[in-house]
């Protein structure tokens, strides 16, 4: 299969800076192998023209959990502890593989629309993501919740290795990360056995880190040291490590996790709704972190957009730095795509639109009138547009959504299935 | 003109609280004339079908400067000096009534779009403002800016009477209001002269106030007080006032605020991205100021999407105030509706669905995927909605958006002159 998308603006990154070029792109099999002037001869399948769109590298949302789609707008304005403790804990026992399926579709079907290519997701009955990640297209960085549950711990982790067995590296598309939750349900013993699962299977682990003060505070009481100076201690940054939050992270944390490769997945709206506070994102940035970005589950957000997170790491890090130069839209837009990928150790494949990546690549449509004039494109995108301005959507080199109509995804029936199960787990 | 909204879920604030019902809406020429059940014989000549839709009162932006949309995505990252004195200022003083002409239509195109029934405008060339208000049937309140230009004090004086002569009341829907632009850009003595026409013909002062830490500064240094307790002094406050941004006020600005029934237009989007810090928000509300919402000019936005100004007035709230409960969905959704409607003073007409009030409507979309499942439509709207599920659009009566098209704007025209115009200015 052969494609070309032709007659779009461009973003590129060149030695590291974004432009914006004119330049049309071949596409064969999963690859990009052509961008510039398409050689003749090239005998495409299919031409996409794209005039008047811009042309880029999808997101990357680096932490999600698509299933919570069933709690979207269930409980909100309540304080962290209650919405836990009576809201969600409750539903979540009551989970079923049928309602994690449906979610997950639903949740793909959001992202999709909203430009996303791959996504990392850590939860339960996440055979189910994956299935619907292999079914739909799109590319998924899948782990299992880890937490230490009495009689739980030797079961999560047998499913963690069977997962990898199973999936890891399936059509291409499937990647199994080990996710313990969070050093505060996970006790050194087990995140120790996690980091030796880790090590056996050679893959990479994903973990909450510093959300809260509090998560800080009891770790400082309990362990006499931060979390990240606790899980770093245990050895887990031995591992290719994403920390989801690193919200209330000290100078020394920032030095722990720029000298392991740490990378930090940003989540500004779910910071912000459950006032967990504003990360040092700038800090972090400068001292040479890895910062990417991710939407958290929809029950915190409450949706799964990955614009508003570009356009709130701009925009929160300057008022919070009192410098309206900080976070730039470019630097904001990196961490949507290629710091992503640099998280997930995949930037040698995707990220960017260069040749030899694999084909995963959005266009924005440019005919809209909060984008008009078009007096600069990367400004457009981190201040202006809209999820609902994403086009088409391309993942290993196949069409997902084309002229705003998704391919692989019957819409209708993911609302109506969400919906249902949404309603038997809440009893509403 | 008789119309029923039927089969939708409502939005209506009883006693001042927020309910949804599942209610049908008789309008006849301008007017909610029925809520509940439609009186038989009512003879409606157009039903519309609300299935699946949340009718709400349409969205009232109280502070913006269209025409500003010419400078969507020109200047940004910069530093605030840097941006006014060597981008923004030069290119107004290049405008021209034509390119005011057609950024206003882009503008309006853009607010009906996100459900914006009225705004509040302060700029230059405000006849060309009103003139295409008046041809796309929104509501408009309009400030001429007024700054202490050498030569220009008398004539903007004269303008803003003239227009207030031509327009004030036009058609139901044009305002007119007194727009000095800020204690730094007018003397005392000008604002005195501004306050003395106010009085004159009854109507309402709009200025920006207290925007910055700087502007605050620099006015103690200058005149031994804020700036509120300054225009305070002068009498600003004695006709009913809109003061713009109030980021930077202290408990006594807030009294001042309160006992003067002055509203505040906040904008959260612009006092982010210009890093010029968290307006005390929750404070404020506490202490009985009206807060109302706006999206500042697209040159500092850079869209005129209120559905992003409800969202970041409650999420950044809950984190500044450290706790998630500060300003929940309900508070956020007034400021952008019946709270905008007292700032203008007319409450009594607009900002809720109630017998006897101004047909201003619109109805939104739920059938989305980042909508569903509908757990709660006040965490929908604030939470997860987007401008482009803003399904049809209704001001005084009159459907100005229906099932996503504009019904009175030629929108390539509007986007293709704009782009033109702005062209012609910045010589790009």
């Amino acid at each position: 299969m052969k494609l070309i998308i032709k007659n779009g603006r461009v973003l590129l990154f060149e030695k590291d800076k974004a432009v914006v070029k004119k330049v049309d792109i071949g596409i064969e099999n999963s690859k990009i192998v052509q961008v510039g002037e398409i050689s003749e001869g090239f005998g495409a399948d299919k031409i996409i023209d794209a005039n008047n769109m811009l042309v880029m590298p999808g997101f990357i949302n680096t932490h999600t959990h698509l299933a919570m789609n069933l709690f979207r707008n269930y409980a909100d304005d309540m304080l962290l502890q209650d919405w836990l403790t009576k809201k969600i804990w409750p539903l979540e026992k009551k989970l079923t593989a049928e309602a994690v399926y449906w979610a997950s579709v639903l949740g793909i079907a959001e992202l999709i629309k909203s430009g996303v290519t791959g996504f990392l997701d850590m939860y339960f009955f996440v055979e189910e993501t994956i299935k619907v990640a292999l079914e739909t297209g799109v590319r998924a960085y899948i782990a299992r919740g880890l937490t230490d549950e009495p009689l739980g711990m030797e079961f999560q982790l047998k499913e963690t290795k069977e997962l990898y067995r199973k999936f890891d590296g399936k059509d291409g598309r499937i990647k199994i990360f080990a996710g313990p939750h969070a050093p505060y349900t996970c006790s050194p013993r087990y995140l120790k056995k996690v980091k030796a699962l880790a090590d056996e299977l050679g893959i990479g682990i994903h973990i909450h880190l510093s959300e809260t003060r509090q998560e800080v505070n009891d770790s400082i009481k309990q362990w006499r040291k931060t979390p990240i100076k606790h899980v770093y201690d245990l050895g887990i940054f031995e591992r290719p490590t994403i920390a989801a939050h690193c919200v209330h992270v000290d100078d020394d944390d920032i030095q722990i996790l720029k000298e392991c490769n740490v990378s930090v997945a940003y989540n500004p709206t779910s910071n912000l709704k459950l006032a967990s506070g504003f990360a040092p994102v700038e800090k972090m940035v400068k001292a040479g972190v890895n910062v990417s970005l991710g939407t958290d589950g929809a029950s915190s957000n409450n949706n799964l957009n990955m614009f508003e997170e570009i356009h709130l790491a701009s925009i929160v890090n300057k008022c919070v730095n009192n410098d309206a130069v900080s976070i730039p839209a470019e630097t904001a837009i990196k961490m949507a795509t290629i710091n992503g990928a640099k998280a997930l150790g995949v930037d040698g494949e995707l990220g960017s639109i260069d040749v030899g990546k694999k084909a995963d690549i959005i266009l924005i449509d440019l005919n809209k009138p909060h984008l008009c004039p078009l007096h600069n494109p990367l400004s457009a995108v981190c201040y202006c547009a809209q999820a609902s301005d994403v086009h088409t959507v391309i993942v290993d080199g196949k069409i997902l959504m084309e002229n705003y109509e998704l391919k692989t995804i019957d819409l209708e029936k993911a609302m109506y299935n969400t919906a249902r199960c949404a309603q038997k787990l809440t009893g509403a």
